[in-house]
């Protein structure tokens, strides 16, 4: 007797003998080939798409026959022609094993494919959602079985899928029977299940085979801006990316505002909530238009955001994270459904995962940034900050990883300066400056033209030069420092002190004209004194919780520096360093990560195992609290120079010249006596 | 070396030998004595309280001394000046174990306490709710320490209660901050469990002690009516019944033209919905304030009810249940949240459990009587008649049971009669009259005295004569038919026929006259051919149904009658049989069962194991199903005629004389003559 046909798949390598006549499916699901299939086996979902290789391959011991599979059958046939299968391409439910057969399985079969994310750092994302669907044909009802339509939905899946128990959305249960009864009894339906011991809820169910799609909203949930990542959870793919103001600004602009706003106002906090929660609603209409779907085809959202957005977006009082000790009202993940949120947009039987919190100062945010940049898995000590109204700040390598956060308030987000904008089309985004005429150029957004060039006069007529955005605010402050328009202490000095006329007196200080679009109906565009100040502000308060963590883990430089934050992917790691906002490193050490804490919340999204993965990490991780640290006091003082009033920065040094200026008149360096020096 | 002390606990019989200084709680605790405590040994709620027997027990073989148990300490004097501890009473947390000793624990501090039913057939619930208190002492948050307060609320609770993982209402989650800090750290939670291996869910939580109990509400839910039993989840007393109409009347008055509005007004259901969602608000508020508890004390909610108010209470569109083959939605009990409901009276984390249904005409009401007559466990054949707007009906003995329901329209409940009304003070429910004279006498709600009676005069003035309700019709109907006034076809005579003034023309019919008020002002209460012919449908339905079970179970007789609903317990036996609503048998074989939906909602409610027993029982039981049966309709129409056309009533004609008339103008019998004959 000759043997059973061998069977090889590829890439796994796994392989099996079956009995001619077995579908591959079969073979692949008894070999626990990584092989998708949402209608179960009857050729009409194509997820179980697979590439036969024909020939002789050695690798595997095997010769390939043209005839090791079957014809094409009727069922092939018809999605063929009504689809269109790729060449070479076969049905793995309908083809069955003939002889000996070596079987590609290609990405977009697998399950657990592979996703490659956008941002600079390119890693894998491994798909393994907590919501799939299934495709099944449910027994109709009649007088003698007088079961449910849910019971025998439930028996279909057990059946057809091997889904043991399923417990089932109330509000999804007032559909079921209109669907089942459009789909002829044949339905697709969306399990969530997050982890495989769970028990799994049905979320949702459409008549037919649902072959649009299911996906999912990574939410970085920002005290200024609300970014979605609109994902596609069979594939991972983003399809849409959307921001929005969070309302809440006109609460107060940072956390402390806003919780003081709770603590003064009756129901203070329940309005924050409703007004963040009515953006989220803005948010999911908008990203779903965008994207060309349907609202109720999103069954997932994963928020991250920091304790204070963290217990406003759950409807918590955030009065006790304003003072010590810092109480969460949890700390631990959560799992609820986007009703118990009070969302609209979403459907009712959305599951909503929330990262873990890490401190009453240190959120989820930071938490989803750990995710996804994996400090912890890092051979040397790398320095995560994520720039936001509030920064979180991780240091750590495979050792051990701390975390804190500091109040760095919004003057990075470009508000508190007086020309300040959102980074958007028509805002500077980058200066420069000559360190001998003074004179500036400078980018807008929208045009890749500096503004001395020719192109850049019509695409300012297009765009307009309509203020300065957060990275902009950075060169130009940095830019200020090198050619001498400004001390380090800060101060910006006069026109004869500097010797150029775009130092304006205003009062009793100073303002660098960039431009002046008055002539033309815009505004006039300047970098004043007290745009330095919220800058120095803003800047120390982060190298103070950067030292802070350095001081905990006993070292005084670090290896490597990764910048985070939507906006974080904008900084120029010079002017960065010029301003003194992270520890002197090699410059090509600072890298940008783009927005890790949205990356990390598409992490949990599109994979269960990182949700358990990261509320393992946030367990180990070292909690600094910047507020009662009272180094970090001395570290914020010393911080306000520019770059740094005692530390040095030596890699710095190496490429930058910082001229030695004073514009103090109160001291003994006399206005107009300036000192150049290379540091 | 002498042994330790013996303990001996009564009722139980459980004993020990514990070291001298054992806590009794704790010996208790040890060998698993039904023994309460909310506080955990604290020595503050008072629910461990024992009564030591002093003296000598032989059956048990001890000798108890006076200074069996340690001296009272500190904590149970303080206890007893605040609260007064009973004579005899020690708190078992704080009284130690010093000599051999016998303990008594009363029914009040027992957790499985046997409650006693208030029903004409006493019965015992055994306490096992799936909500109870855990008094906890919370440890506070500190700076090095940044778990969140649930985090070390759920510590607490592993601790102190041994209760290992628990999941938190959402809601929820938002009390605990202020509740921990308003209770010093001592809180007390309420956990819901609605089985041994369950995660507990957190459900709410008190500062301090809670010591004002928690509540449940057993709810039937009729087409015509809501009933509802306020229950204290500790003691399982009732604490207040109440009732409210079903506003869905105003959409139609049974079942099927509340199915018929749905399917011709779009939005019909979620309307009727609306609305009876509405009413249980109303019901619970009213019911909280009668009982002077707080709203948020009501921590479960039992619903039992027919498959149509299932599905409109649930927010589903009845359409399926309106037309064969009567699928439902969902048969299983369903456990939700009072918010997944809409409900807004009950707090939102509120449990509610729904009975499941039997079939798609038999419902969840049909399960409540199961649960609380237990036909399955009887040694005769009983049928259980639920008498309603739509009448569950039951059949069976330990062999099997049998279920069906019945249309029997709302005239029982006075609904459809031209005097009808609800059952309240001043309605007529109790008639009799003179078979010489057809002179009647009646009784109505609120007064003991029948109309020819000295002291009905005042009761009258007081409370008004006002109309019949349902079991004042059946009984008027009876009488007519016993006094002859009404023949087996169901019409009245003519004044002449019958020989009395009070038979009044209306049109071509007749109607009888009971009390004509109109000369005070009050109304004129007759009963009109109309209103027999009412009754006639609805009799004839629930007697056909009753049938049709006794059919499927091959036999033409049962030996006991049990009548059930809320006005169930109000019908006279003998009149019931008059009117053929019943089959034939002893009189002193039917029994009433008071509103047995209501009871088995409170089993559930007070019960958990209840809960899997009904679920298990339902499945079980054999569904016929009346609206597609052939025979139902010949049963129906043979039981028109009262008391029926066609079966002998042998039992009833030994105790009843039932004149043979008969009014029928149209055929050879002509008016004015009466035969008369004892039947």
């Amino acid at each position: 007797m000759s043997q059973d046909p061998l069977v090889v798949f590829t890439p796994s390598g796994k392989r099996g003998r079956f009995p001619a006549g077995t579908p591959v499916l079969t073979a692949a699901r008894q070999l626990g080939v990584d092989l998708d299939s949402v209608c179960g086996g009857r050729g009409i979902c194509s997820k179980c798409q697979v590439a036969p290789a024909y020939g002789q391959f050695s690798k595997h011991g095997v010769t390939v026959e043209q005839d090791a599979l079957s014809e094409w059958n009727k069922v092939e046939e018809r999605y063929d022609q009504k689809r269109g299968l790729k060449a070479g391409r076969r049905l793995s439910c309908q083809a069955t094993i003939q002889r000996d057969v070596v079987i590609d399985v290609p990405p977009e079969s697998q399950v657990h494919r592979q996703v490659v994310r956008k941002a600079a750092a390119v890693r894998a994302i491994e798909m393994d959602p907590a919501t799939r669907l299934y495709y099944i044909e449910v027994q109709e009802p009649d007088m003698h079985e007088p079961t449910g339509d849910l019971e025998r939905v439930a028996r279909a899946l057990k059946a057809q899928w091997g889904v043991e128990d399923i417990s089932t959305e109330f509000s999804t249960l007032a559909l079921l029977q209109p669907i089942l009864r459009k789909g002829d009894w044949k339905i697709t339906v969306a399990l969530h299940k997050p982890d495989d011991h769970a028990r799994a809820r049905l979320v949702t169910a459409w008549p037919g085979l649902h072959e649009t799609g299911i996906f999912g909203l990574a939410i970085d949930l920002g005290s200024t801006t609300v970014a979605a990542h609109l994902t596609n959870l069979d594939t991972g793919e983003v399809v849409a990316s959307s921001g929005i103001m969070n309302p809440q600004i006109r609460f107060g602009e940072d956390l402390m505002s806003r919780v003081s706003y709770s603590m003064m106002n009756e129901g203070g906090a329940a309005e924050m909530t409703a007004a963040v929660r009515e953006a989220i609603d803005t948010l999911t209409e908008e990203i779903a238009a965008e994207a060309g779907i349907e609202t109720g085809q999103i069954l997932e959202a994963v928020f991250v955001c920091n304790p204070v957005m963290h217990h406003l977006l759950l409807g918590i009082d955030p009065v006790e994270l304003g003072q010590a000790p810092f109480a969460l009202a949890t700390s631990s993940s959560l799992h609820l459904r986007s009703v118990e949120m009070g969302l609209t947009a979403l459907p009712g039987s959305a599951q909503i995962y929330v990262l873990p919190c890490i401190a009453g100062h240190v959120g989820a945010d930071a938490a989803a940034v750990a995710l996804a940049e994996e400090p912890g898995k890092s051979d040397d000590l790398v320095l995560v900050v994520d720039v936001g109204t509030n920064a979180e700040i991780l240091l750590g390598d495979r050792d051990r990883v701390l975390a804190c956060s500091s109040p760095t308030g919004p003057a990075f987000e470009g508000a508190q300066i007086s020309s300040g904008q959102r980074a958007a089309p028509g805002a500077i985004d980058a200066i420069r400056i000559d360190p001998e005429t003074k004179e500036c150029k400078f980018r807008i957004i929208g045009s890749k033209f500096w503004s001395d060039e020719p192109g850049f006069a019509k695409a300012a007529e297009r765009l307009g030069i309509t203020g300065i955005c957060g990275s902009g605010i950075i060169e130009a402050v940095a830019e200020m420092r090198m050619a001498g328009i400004l001390d380090p202490s800060g101060l910006i000095g006069s026109a004869e002190q500097v010797g150029t006329p775009r130092c304006v007196a205003e009062g009793r200080t100073h303002e660098y004209l960039i431009h002046d679009g008055t002539a033309h109906g815009g505004p006039r565009i300047t970098v004043t004194q007290g745009d330095i100040r919220a800058i120095q502000l803003a800047k120390s308060a982060l190298y103070a919780g950067a030292r802070l963590l350095m001081d905990e883990r006993g070292v005084d430089k670090v290896d490597r520096v990764v910048l985070a934050g939507a906006f974080g992917a904008h900084i120029s790691p010079k002017h960065a360093m010029v301003l003194g906002m992270i520890p002197d490193v090699l410059l090509e050490k600072v890298t940008s990560a783009g927005n890790a804490a949205g990356t990390g919340a598409r992490i949990a999204l599109c994979n269960r195992a990182a949700r358990r993965e990261i509320e393992r990490v946030v367990g180990e991780i070292t909690k600094v609290e910047t507020a009662i640290e009272p180094r970090f006091q001395e570290h914020f003082v010393a911080a306000n120079a520019i770059p740094h009033a005692t530390d040095p920065f030596p890699e710095l040094s190496q490429i930058v010249p910082l001229p030695m200026v004073s514009f103090n008149t109160g001291g003994d360096e006399k206005g107009g006596r300036r000192r150049r020096r290379r540091a």
